[in-house]
């Protein structure tokens, strides 16, 4: 683990005048870059060889850095350089499936914005649902092993790789033939129960300077095959059975009922306070809590995203929620970069970055 | 029923200048408060203990006023506090819900933007379907005892609870099943053709002043659990009935089809020219038509709110539609104030509120 | 068919200040009206009379031209009087439809913004399939005969009727049974795989003054009855049959996943670059492509539409995404604009009309 005093001293040495902002091209770097920008930063795309035309074409990223393999940032020469260059790093979530969370906390010398401590806490879901259950927040039952099913269940399998391989079963004989069918013997799984009711994924930004949790936007998401499967009516599905997955592909704006913001916003706030229970500086920066609305209008969270997620791409230019906070556009991207200009300013940069 | 005289008392002494715009914190207050703050205005939010956190957080509200119950707003010494302040109440439908159609019209002392007369023809659904038939709008057949169904129909119950224990069925069996297994014995009841097709919600606002019937924005309803069941694979939900609801949880944004806004637009005006016959001064200001489009391109409309409805919540920044009237962001609230400011000035506030 | 350089001749006898924007009042004219005065354009919308409430509420169109038939815009007057007017016409879906692909080939002298040479391409499946796959595009599997049926798949009729009368079948039984009850006998159709995933429809627009093919934005289509049945749960809908339709009554906005926006991207330019080596000057201005994308993240395509779709119609005030490429709202219609605009003040307006 590297320690936080080690990036104290990197961040001591930086200009303060010329900080970069630089991200992993995929996931939300568009917006991160765009955000930055918006706040008046010098930005830097680091990118795979396959996905930098996106960076191109959108003209976004004052330099482009082309690698062969996203772990190729774990590189001693590409890190000096980009902290020679007084960069923060913005974390998302490719950045943490491609360069891996041990990798992360081990290895990543250059400032990454908000506390590289919680990596610990969203990579692993025991210490997740602990954290979550501290925060007084209902989460569905969880069954440790097939025989107890009992009801509809969701089967997750380790890793942010957006939803892939995960499946429905009603008993312990469903879900033994579809980890037979999946061929996922002997992995890793955890079978949760599947709350029926509205998904809804609210995006926070905790923010040290202000301490203020702020709700920006919501959304839900777009994901293959099940949201094309839902458009094929029962009579035809009938003898054509085709198993649905939940591969996320994009996203689509909603709002919540007015009258859900109170435990939209306490979840919100209790999870940052929980965080800072359980390990120093606690939750810091954007995150979101995927959940589910019961029909009586119940919340409850099934998952934590401990930084930026892909949904907030819907509000590069702001949400009808940011456009209440904010006289101007406000995506997450942009109130990341926000926050570090405000940190830059008051002297405080040490508390937005690990 | 307050007479319209009584407040028209009340509005001529008003300081004029000094005009407050208010609204109790639920539905849509959060947009209702921003737009009167965009168009200048002084604003106070009204909210019980448990939802004050939302203008809190989102910081709007110059003056918050916490209440323990919605109906304390029918305190006298309330709402001489509220017109000592040039106080324009501005109602949505939590505020109809929480504080009863009747309570409204014959407690409420404070100027209220539209007309209090509506509510009769609204909360009745006899009377609101004798207006949409003068209107010339299709409706769903209606069946006026469970014997006659014979096709899928939609049961409803009164009051706008959000579409709480609503029920399809297909026949008098399923309508008795579920009648008892809901414990709805006794209760008023409608049973309406359930017509299958694309929902549409269209925002519209009615101007007196302008002589202008607007279409400001559209949306889709997110309701818990239905919009969750979709989800389940029908292999899967076989032997696992879980019953539809239809409880409104959130928004989501559309456009229609262009070819279809003839249509949109006339119901509109026709329902607010129908309306001026029905009861003195008419439908003002915010209103939509619950409708639902068929595959023939056949708008059917299934119910009628009076006022803003929560789908207006997504256009906070302005909708594709509104930005084609407007060249600045408007929302159904921030156009509510606007129209008070306009009334203002040309000395005629007494025909938009009542 | 007339001939570019009749067109060009035309282009010069214009008087280049006063040119004005023109096009059909349906399908995405509000957009593109808007888009044009936002570019400080004159405009004209010419409208059947039953449309023409659209462009009256709106309050759009310097100027309206009232037809009874969209045909009579072939009418030898109206045209030589629009082209006293130094109109561009602006085509789209309906326009195409109602007009028809022969009729604009060969009998519209107005200049029309894009290559008439695409509607070739476009109208003829068999074609557009040819110009697809050349492009490297991965499409459906195509059935020639009923016979070849092997899994599930759409059947599609000529014309742009927006989903009109397409079906599903999963064999030959099934295809012949929706033949008759459709009424179809004897009628030219399309069999195609149907790929089960998201749809993604992105939004491009290619400049040949920028030598640019840019992504703008992105939807889903809202289709009835299709979107309607699928809330309908499956216990209920069975023994009550309902065939699916697919008429596209609207639209939802989305964003993609960022990692497909490479696979998004080179579809978007392949598709120009083979355009160029089919027929003279190639695509121009806006196209969508009509994709699924399955659980594997690979894009398959169905269809091409050369020119404006209604989906953008979602975007008036910009999208998350041409937010990122110009720093004011633009819509795809503000786009062609903006593209004439430009030619114009480069003396190129002959590359971009046709």
């Amino acid at each position: 683990m590297i320690q936080k005093e080690e990036i104290n001293q990197t961040l001591r040495k930086y200009d303060k005048k010329k900080v970069t902002i630089a991200t992993i091209g995929s996931h939300s770097a568009l917006q991160i870059l765009k955000g930055a920008k918006d706040e008046g930063f010098k930005t830097i795309v680091i990118s795979r060889k396959d996905q930098a035309i996106v960076y191109d074409q959108f003209n976004v990223g004052d330099e482009k850095i082309v690698i062969d393999d996203y772990k190729d940032i774990l590189d001693e020469k590409i890190q000096e350089k980009l902290i020679d260059k007084n960069v923060i790093l913005i974390p998302h979530g490719s950045f943490v499936e491609y360069v891996g969370a041990k990798n992360i906390e081990d290895k990543i010398k250059i400032p990454m914005f908000g506390n590289r401590l919680v990596l610990k806490w969203e990579s692993n879901r025991d210490k997740q649902r602990d954290w979550l259950i501290k925060a007084g927040i209902k989460m569905p039952k969880k069954f440790s092993s097939p025989e107890e099913i009992d009801r509809l269940v969701m089967v997750k399998f380790p890793g942010a790789k957006g939803g892939k391989g995960y499946f429905l079963a009603k008993n312990k004989k469903e879900f033994n033939a579809k980890m037979k069918k999946h061929e996922r013997k002997g992995e890793e799984y955890s079978i949760q129960e599947y709350v029926i009711g509205t998904l809804m994924y609210p995006h926070y930004f905790h923010s040290p300077l202000e301490s203020r949790t702020e709700m920006l936007s919501m959304d839900i998401r777009y994901e293959s095959n099940i949201d094309g499967l839902t458009r094929i009516p029962s009579a035809i599905v009938s003898g054509y059975k085709v198993d649905p997955s939940y591969v996320v592909t994009g996203n689509i704006p909603i709002v919540a009922r007015e009258s859900l913001l109170p435990q939209v916003l306490e979840m919100g706030m209790n999870v940052v306070e929980t965080s800072k229970k359980l390990f120093p500086l606690g939750l810091v920066g954007p995150f979101c809590i995927e959940s589910v609305c019961t029909k009586d209008l119940e919340i409850t969270v099934f998952e934590i995203s401990a930084r930026i997620v892909a949904g907030t791409n819907l509000y590069i230019n702001g949400s009808p929620y940011s456009q209440i906070l904010y006289k101007e556009p406000m995506s997450t991207g942009r109130r990341i970069a926000r926050e570090i200009k405000s940190a830059l300013k008051r002297g405080r940069i040490e508390d937005i970055v690990y």
